[in-house]
C-alpha cells in the first residue's frame, strides 16, 4: 500500500510540476490564438545552454567515477540505448502512416534517459534501504547520447535514401556526394553516406554543445560555473522551452490525426520492452562484473524511461522537420507516467531473480 | 515625527534604488549620444519573462487565497481599476495636445498596481501594528489586469475610431471587418468593433504572458522554478528593462514639451483621487463582509499607486505607439512618490471612519 | 617551499579554471567543424551585461572607498595604465608584420587589470600577515578604464591616419571632417581627429556600459540588484564569452603564423617590465602620502597582470576588426601566467626597499 501511495504522489507531482504546465500552457495559447512569441535566436541560445548543462553535469559525473568498474556497465548503458533505437526503427517507425522522421525522432527520445524518472527510483531505493552503486549517475550519458545519436543517424539515413530513390538517377546521387552512376547503390556508397552523416550529426550544435559540456566536465573543473549558473537557471530555462514546444506542438497535432493510436500503443509498450531490455543487460553487467542488484534495477529503469530534457532541445536542433507534437506528445505525456509507475515491477523482478 | 522619517526613508530609497537609477542611466545614455543597445530579440525576451513572472507570482498568491472571503475585495479591486481608467479617459486623455494613445497609456499604468508602493504600506501597517487580511496579495492582480486591458482597449478603439473617421468612406470601414455601408454606424459594428479589439487585447503577447503566468500559478505548482529562477532574475531584468526604457523616454521627450504640464497636473493629483475611490469601494467591501480597516488602507494604496512593473513592459507591447517619456516618466517620476507619501493619508482616514 | 607550492597550485587552478576550459573547448569546436553558434544579439547582451557588472563593482568600491586618500593612488593607477599602452604602442605594435589594430588590442589588454590575478596577490599578502589599504579594489578600475580608452583611441588613429594617408588627396581628409586642404595636416586638424575619435570611443557600446555600470554603482543603490543578478550570472556569461572568443580565435589563428614570435615574446616578457613600472609608481605615491608596501605589492600585480574579463568584450566591442587570436591568446594564454607568476618578484622588491 505504501509503494501504491507512493506512485500516486509520484505521478501527481510529475502532473503539476512546471515542465508540463508550461508544456500545456504553450499548447493553451497557441489554441486560443495568442500572439506571444519567444525570439529564434534567444530560444536557440536557451537550447544551447540546457545541452551544455546537461552535458556538464554528465561530464563531472564521469569524472566523479571510477572508470575501471564503469566501464562493463557503461557498455550496457550505451548497448541499451541503441538496442532501444534499433528495435523502435524496425516497430513504430515502420508503422503505416507514421514519418520515419518523427517516427525516428520519438524513439531516438525513448531510448534517451529521463534524469528526474531515474532520480525518483533512486528516491525509492533509498526509502527500501536498497544499495547501488554509486557511479549510476554517470551512466545515463552513455545511453543518453548513444540512442540519441543513433536516432538522429538513422532519421537522417532514411531522409537521404528516401531523397535518393524518388528521382532515381545520377544527379540525386551527385547531392549525396556519389561519385559513381546511379546503379552502383553498393556498400562503399552506403559507407560515404553513413560518414557524411555521422560527420554532421556529431557537428550539429545540439550534439556538439553536448559533447563539449562533457568533454569540460570531464577535463576542466567547472563545478563553480556549474553550480552558480548551469545549474540554478536550469529549470527556468527548460520552462521557456516546454512552452515553445508546447506552442509547436499545437500547431502541429492535426498531422497526426491519423496515426494517433500508433504513438499511444507505442508510449504506453515500449517503456515496459525498453525497460526489460535494460533488465536483462543488467543481470549480464552483474554475472561479468558482480554489478548490484539495485544497479540492475536502476539500469531498467533508464532504458524504461523516455528523455524530458536533453531530448527535446536536441531533436529540434538535429531533425527540424520532425513534429514535436509526436515526439514530445508520446515521451512526456505517455512514456513518462508508465515509466515512473513501472518502477516497482523492475523492483520486484530484482528481488524475484537476485535478491535484495 | 516618526511618520515624517519613515516617509523621508521611503522617499529617499525609492529615488536611490536600481529601477529609477538604471531609468535615469539610460537617458543620460541617450542624451550622450550612446550607441550602447540592448538588441531587440533579447528586449522582447527580457520583457515576456517579466511579465511571466509577474503573473506566476500573482497566481501563487490567487492559488494560495481563500477564495471565498477574496471574492467581494476582488471584484471592488477590479471595478477600482476599471474606474481610474474610465475617469482618466474623460480627464487626461481629453485634455487639449494629450494624444489619446500617449493618455490612455499614462491611464492604465495608474489604474495599475505598484507592487513595491504596496509592500511599504504593509510595512507602515505591520510597524504600526495595524491587522489586514492576508489575502491583499491576491488582490492586485485584478486591479493590474482590469486597468490595463480597459485602457488598452480604449486605447485602440479611439485609435481605430480616428482612422476610421478621417477618411469617411467604405473603404475605411471594410478594413475594420465592417460589412455594411459608411453610413451604418450603429451599435452592432460597434459591438464587432469591440470584440476583435479585445480579442486583438488578450491575444498580444504583454497580456497573455501575463494571463499565461497566472494560470500556471493557479493551476500548477510552479513554485520551485519561481523560486529559482524567475524571482531571483527579477530585479537584473527590470534594470534592463529600465534602460532601453530610459533609452527610449530620452529620444521621445521632445515631443512632450508642449503638454508637460498636462502630465504634472495628471501625475501630482491622480493619486489622492485615485486613491479615495479605492478607500470608498473598500469601505463598501467593509459594509458587505467586513472588510477589515487595514485591508481598505491597502485597497485606497493599490488604487492610489501607479504600475512601475507590470506596467510598462505590457503597455509597450500592447501599445507600441505610445510614447514611454508620457507614461514611464509620469508614473514613476510623479505617481509613485506622491502614492508613498500619502500612505499616512488613508491610515488617518481609516482610523476617523472606522477606528483602528 | 610553501611559496613554490603555492604558485604551482595557482598555476593548475588557473589552466583548469572554466575561463580557460571554455575558451579551450570553442578552439576544439572551430577545429572540429562544430555548427554550434551563439546568436548575435544573445552574444551582444551578454557582453552588455559582463561590462555592465564589471563597472557596477568597480563604481561600488570607489564609493566605498576613501576619497581622499584614494586620489594620488588612483592617479597612479591611471597613469601606469597610459604608460603601458604607450610603452606597447613604440614596441608590439610597431613590430615588423605585426598589424596596428591587434597590436593596440593586446597592448590595451596589458595595460588593464585581471581581477582574478589580483585576488590572488591579495590572498598571497594575506597569507604573508602583509598589510595593505583597504581601498585597492577600487583603484583597479581607473587603470583599467584608462588602459582600455588610450589603447582604443590610439588604435582608431592609427587607423584613420593610414586611410588618410594612402589616398593623399582632399576627398579623403573630407571623410575625417577635414575643412581645409590635403596639404594643412597641421596640429588642429589633428586635435578635431583625436576629439572625434575619443567621442565615438566613450559612446562605444562597450565602453559607455563600463562607465553606466561605474555612474550607477558610485551615484545609485544597485548593491540589492549587483548581488541578486550580476554576480551570480558573471561567471556563467564570461563562460559563454570564453566559447565564442575561442571559436572566433580558431579560425582566426592562420592570420597570426608569420608574427607569433612578437606575440610570444611580449606575452613573456611585458608584465615583468609593467609590474616594475607600477612598482615605481607605486614607490613614488608611498613617498608623497606613505602608501603601504602592500599597496605597492598590489599595484605592481595590477600593472603585470592583463585584463581576462573587461578587455575581451571591451576590444571585440570598440574594434571589432582586431584579431581575439592575438590579444586574448596574448593575454590569457601567456600573460596572465607569467603575471600570477610574478607575484613573489613584487614581494621581494618591496621587502628590499621598504620592509614589510
Amino acid at each position: 500500500m505504501d509503494i501504491l501511495a507512493d506512485i500516486a504522489t509520484t505521478v501527481l507531482s510529475q502532473l503539476q510540476k512546471p515542465t508540463l504546465a508550461f508544456l500545456l500552457g504553450g499548447m493553451m495559447l497557441a489554441a486560443l490564438g495568442s500572439k506571444l512569441e519567444v525570439p529564434t535566436p534567444v530560444y536557440k541560445f536557451v537550447v544551447l545552454l540546457l545541452l551544455l548543462k546537461v552535458g556538464l553535469g554528465a561530464g563531472i559525473s564521469i569524472r566523479e567515477a571510477d572508470l575501471v568498474s564503469l566501464a562493463v556497465p557503461a557498455a550496457a548503458a550505451a548497448l541499451t540505448g541503441i538496442a532501444i533505437v534499433l528495435l523502435g526503427s524496425r516497430s513504430l517507425a515502420r508503422l503505416r502512416g507514421v514519418s520515419p522522421m518523427d517516427g525516428m525522432a520519438t524513439v531516438g527520445l525513448f531510448g534517451a534517459v529521463s534524469a528526474s524518472t531515474l532520480a525518483a527510483a533512486m528516491a525509492m531505493l533509498d526509502a527500501d534501504g536498497i544499495a547501488y552503486e554509486g557511479f549510476i549517475g554517470a551512466l545515463y550519458p552513455f545511453m543518453d547520447i548513444a540512442a540519441l545519436v543513433t536516432a538522429i543517424l538513422m532519421a537522417k539515413m532514411a531522409q537521404a535514401r528516401s531523397r535518393n530513390v524518388i528521382p532515381q538517377n545520377g544527379a540525386a546521387t551527385m547531392a549525396l556526394g556519389g561519385t559513381g552512376s546511379a546503379d552502383n547503390d553498393g556498400p562503399s556508397e552506403n559507407r560515404t553516406l553513413v560518414r557524411g552523416i555521422l560527420t554532421d550529426t556529431l557537428q550539429s550544435g545540439a550534439i556538439s554543445a553536448l559533447l563539449l559540456g562533457i568533454a569540460i566536465g570531464v577535463l576542466g573543473r567547472p563545478e563553480a560555473v556549474y553550480a552558480s549558473f548551469y545549474e540554478p537557471l536550469f529549470r527556468g530555462l527548460l520552462s521557456i522551452l516546454m512552452l515553445v514546444m508546447g506552442m509547436e506542438a499545437w500547431s502541429r497535432l492535426s498531422e497526426l490525426r491519423k496515426v494517433a493510436h500508433a504513438y499511444v500503443l507505442y508510449g504506453l509498450s515500449a517503456p515496459l520492452v525498453h525497460g526489460a531490455i535494460g533488465f536483462g543487460l543488467g543481470m549480464i553487467a552483474h554475472q561479468l562484473t558482480g554489478f548490484s542488484a539495485g544497479g540492475i534495477v536502476l539500469l531498467a529503469v533508464m532504458a524504461a524511461s523516455s528523455s524530458d530534457i536533453s531530448g527535446p532541445p536536441t531533436m529540434r536542433g538535429a531533425l527540424p522537420e520532425a513534429n514535436p507534437s509526436a515526439y514530445v506528445g508520446a515521451s512526456t505525456g505517455l512514456g513518462t507516467p508508465v515509466a515512473i509507475l513501472s518502477i516497482p515491477l523492475w523492483i520486484w523482478l530484482a528481488d524475484l531473480f537476485i535478491g535484495l
